[in-house]
């Protein structure tokens, strides 16, 4: 699979001389009500080439992203008259890229389409690898295909449109790229004095620079690629436990639980010292707010984990990070090691 | 996309083989009611190393062939531990192999899976060319991938437990691989004395073949392989419209008459000379039951060949055999043309 050129910057340009370029039948623009209000218009000011299209709205949020709302999608597009030769374009967060790119990469086997990811997380984690997917009743990404979109356009000005917590989100991934694979990137980020999209915006390139090269070397996950899996193991039951209350946690917000938990249970295994396990633990104080999980829900969020692509023969497989900077794969917990490390979390945070 | 290895005759050894050298954590059958008691214990009792297995039944038939059915399939492979090194059977006629693939292909981003076609219209159809995909709202193949399975294995044993009605739909592509790309295929196939699973075995290799050599030359449709499509356009909305009925069509059935109106189609627009169009006419007539279409549904029938997937522009696009042997395709025609086609079917049939 080669990867989706990625461009930077001013978009529209680009992307108005590809329309130029290859005569679609119709185009087709998926949005989320915020991306609708706040980033379409944006984005169709600055295109001279289109001519015509049609705008597939979804409701905002997680919590959507199942086969219901694609196979709405589906029918829109048939109805429409979406055909072979029809182009989607996808802008919003990480669940509008996902789910459009599942919905294109299966409507009439498969037809091509851009990613024009809005949100800080999905600039910096959805943009690169050609993932895309839906929630299986809950359980994160289920169902979905390895296809590269034509292209990734990012806009460092849609992040203005963001709330801080949606910025603190997506910093959660670039802290992640961080400790998996680039301690200067680590570094770098916790030692700045604010992390407003301003701040971040020059950071951006750096984790898809990260994300990419460990992609490219496997990108079906048959192994290295678990490293970016780095607390979401745990993230992604937190994530999914959170879905069913009345206030969800964002994707990062949860993964940050998720790696601070895990950074724990790599300390206990042995692959981490406890001076980078707390420097970690401290980088994270540092940047977000954080609370005791209740761990009468623990059997809930095993469940979960069971769950997990990772997984093998029903071992829960962990990508663990050994120090700042570098992170290994494959490393089977206990029932009990996980807990164990949800309650040495829970004591560091009270 | 390589091809998959087609294997014909008694596969159970090659299935125990592989089985042997490969470690999947979980095999997974999937079954309609009649495959699984008339197929799944032929095949079970000649494996010697599959020594754990689960097996997934869904409804017969082509109206099950949907995301509610791909839903509930994906729900229990989720909950009985289904991993990334799971393996999926899929032994049924096309309905299975479709929907199975499609599940596959899609369920953790892609899980290996085996087909096993065991009607005679999904070994010379559904075995090659890596397509899969489920109806949407009544619209056939709307949504798919291209993946090809590990292996086909096919037995013309499982043959013995078809009705002739499924033999004759077999039959049907079986005919049209002759028309579109071998004239002595089709003679021999119209030729033959009795057309009985016996009779017709030793023809299925020829087909495959054929479209073998079709789909590796343009194996994601961008050109020739649209030449398989003879007999689809129309074939596959008489289907469409028949599934909504209480006697509905075989796949095979739909398409004959189809093929049949393509023909009168393929005269009309001076590709196919009256003389080759008399013959097909006749050899589906010495081997099918056919009778006239009620054309007070002919605006339906255009509505469901107004989402064929070859179309482009919203026009109606068709495959259409030149010769007998030959066929040329992104031949647009219009609603007067293929309503024209329909009265010369009717007034021949009457």
């Amino acid at each position: 699979m080669k990867s989706a050129p990625i461009h930077f910057g001013t978009i529209a340009l680009i992307l108005d001389q590809y329309l130029k370029e290859n005569s679609f039948t119709s185009i087709f623009f998926l949005v989320d009500e915020n991306t609708h209000v706040h980033c379409l218009p944006i984005l169709l000011a600055d295109l001279d080439n289109l001519y015509a299209y049609e705008i597939l709205e979804v409701d905002t949020g997680e919590q959507n992203k199942n086969i219901e709302t694609v196979e709405n999608l589906w029918l829109a597009l048939a109805d429409l008259g979406a055909d072979r030769h029809s182009l989607v374009i996808n802008v919003g967060g990480g669940v509008i890229t996902d789910m459009g790119g599942f919905m294109a990469s299966t409507f009439k086997r498969g037809i091509k389409f851009i990613n024009i990811p809005t949100t800080l997380l999905s600039q910096v984690d959805a943009s690169v690898g050609g993932k895309n997917g839906i929630d299986l009743h809950g359980m994160k990404n289920m169902v979905g295909t390895f296809t590269e979109p034509e292209m990734v356009l990012i806009d460092p000005k849609f992040l203005k449109t963001l709330e801080q917590r949606q910025i603190k989100s997506g910093l959660a991934e670039m802290l992640k790229h961080g400790l998996i694979h680039d301690r200067d990137h680590w570094d770098n980020l916790v030692q700045l004095l604010s992390h407003n999209a301003d701040d971040l915006a020059p950071f951006i390139m750096d984790s898809i620079e990260i994300k990419r090269q460990v992609v490219e070397q496997d990108p079906y996950e048959k192994g290295l690629r678990k490293i970016l899996n780095f607390g979401h193991t745990i993230g992604h039951a937190i994530e999914s436990e959170s879905l069913e209350t009345e206030f969800p946690l964002l994707h990062g917000e949860a993964i940050v639980i998720g790696m601070i938990i895990e950074a724990f249970l790599a300390e206990s295994k042995g692959l981490l010292n406890a001076e980078e396990r707390f420097e970690i633990c401290d980088g994270f104080a540092s940047l977000y707010a954080l609370s005791t999980i209740d761990l009468t829900l623990f059997p809930h969020l095993i469940e979960w984990m069971s769950h997990d692509k990772k997984n093998k023969n029903n071992a829960i497989n962990f990508s663990l990070v050994n120090k700042i900077g570098e992170c290994t794969y494959n490393v089977i917990c206990t029932e009990n090691e996980i807990r164990l490390a949800f309650e040495s979390y829970n004591n560091w945070v009270a």
